[in-house]
């Protein structure tokens, strides 16, 4: 049992976004796994890692974790992906599972982290750069300065109220998940007083449909938008 | 007028932890510059690069940022370090300016960046990882999961409120720069119902004095210390 699970942030798209750290673990371990919703399902993760790190030779391994809303379907799937890389593990080998951003930023990874260390196996979790702060350096932004305080408020149908609150108590507020959402945004930036200019809206960053600018009325946003929302600062 | 400055973020510590982007845009600048903010100071920044990359041949330059309380003070230090800064730019060369942690992330180099464009050149940043980003992966934990909130609370001396307020709205709450402020920070925790448990002391990573676990009242921490408190998750 002395294998070791590396979980792998590879950052939000470029692969020169990879730390030299994930670089070397990737180098160092002889399979690399990506965890897939479906069977067969593209991994963004893989493909940066491709751009980053030569993988000849290496075993290259989908690991499925149904989010089939029947709780007995998602654990059998579990069961089977946990035991394939449990399996790997035990015959000795160093697993790198590659995650697309930071680990600690809304990944799932971090249950399978904690399932595989309950079955008695070593982990290490390789930090990487959050989409937000890759966004706001392309931006030219800063997400905080001096003393001032910073959140991340994630659009989902019940979050109106959140970010009502984050508008009125925090100095920064990134909004994240926001493509659907930006009507919604502009109105509470509004009726709390803070100006529209104070946004800046990140979507789909190196890819099809890039937009870094203010919020447009009437505009459409990328799957992935992000909008950061300086509230206090002068820059 | 065709030099760029690179704003270059080299992560909080480990030399690993800068991202490929951030090697190669070292590499491939002739000058390095590092701010400090009295002649002669050790720039941790510049330590960390030399750990990860070799600088042999580079000019190296000190430049000094003063944060004297006279105004008049710190405007002709600032004025002396830009025209150093330009100087070299104007003379062909790309300038990376190497900066701890993230850029993004409370430091003071959006003021160089922004004093430097408005002199008409042109800058870029190259995203790091920031230290809480870094400290969550090794303590193993998850800064945020599913749909929830997050936020960085800075200790200050008026902070108490603002981390009361988040104690009652957010999720999961940062804590930074609060090795002076635990027995307030857990104060806080308990009159708000949220159990001592839920809080991830992270102290001096990678240093003399490092320290990963529970909130331990009346104990001393370093000055590095990030307090992560999850208030709600089950991991």
């Amino acid at each position: 049992m002395s294998s070791i699970l590396y979980g792998v942030s590879v950052g939000p798209g470029d692969p020169g976004l990879l730390t030299v750290n994930a670089v070397e673990t990737i180098r160092s371990c002889s399979t690399i796994c990506y965890p897939v919703r479906k069977a067969g399902e593209k991994s963004t993760a893989l493909e940066i890692v491709r751009g980053a790190v030569s993988l000849d030779g290496k075993g290259i391994e989908e690991l499925v974790f149904s989010m089939d809303p029947d709780d007995s379907v998602r654990r059998a799937s579990e069961k089977v992906a946990l035991d394939r890389l449990c399996g790997i593990l035990d015959s000795g080998k160093d697993v790198a599972m590659v995650v697309l951003g930071d680990i600690g930023v809304y990944s799932t990874y971090m249950y399978i982290d904690e399932a595989v260390r309950q079955r008695g196996y070593e982990t290490r979790i390789i930090a990487g750069i959050p989409s937000f702060v890759y966004g706001a350096s392309k931006a030219g932004i800063p997400l905080m300065l001096g003393n001032e305080s910073f959140c991340v408020i994630p659009m989902a149908k019940d979050s109106s109220d959140r970010l009502d609150e984050a508008l009125k108590t925090m100095d920064n507020i990134v909004v994240m998940k926001a493509f659907k959402s930006m009507e919604k945004i502009a109105d509470l930036m509004e009726s709390n007083g803070v100006p529209l200019e104070k946004a800046t809206v990140i979507s789909n960053l190196g890819m099809g449909g890039e937009y870094i600018g203010p919020i447009v009325r009437g505009r459409d946003y990328g799957y992935f938008t992000t909008v950061i929302i300086k509230r206090c600062s002068r820059i």
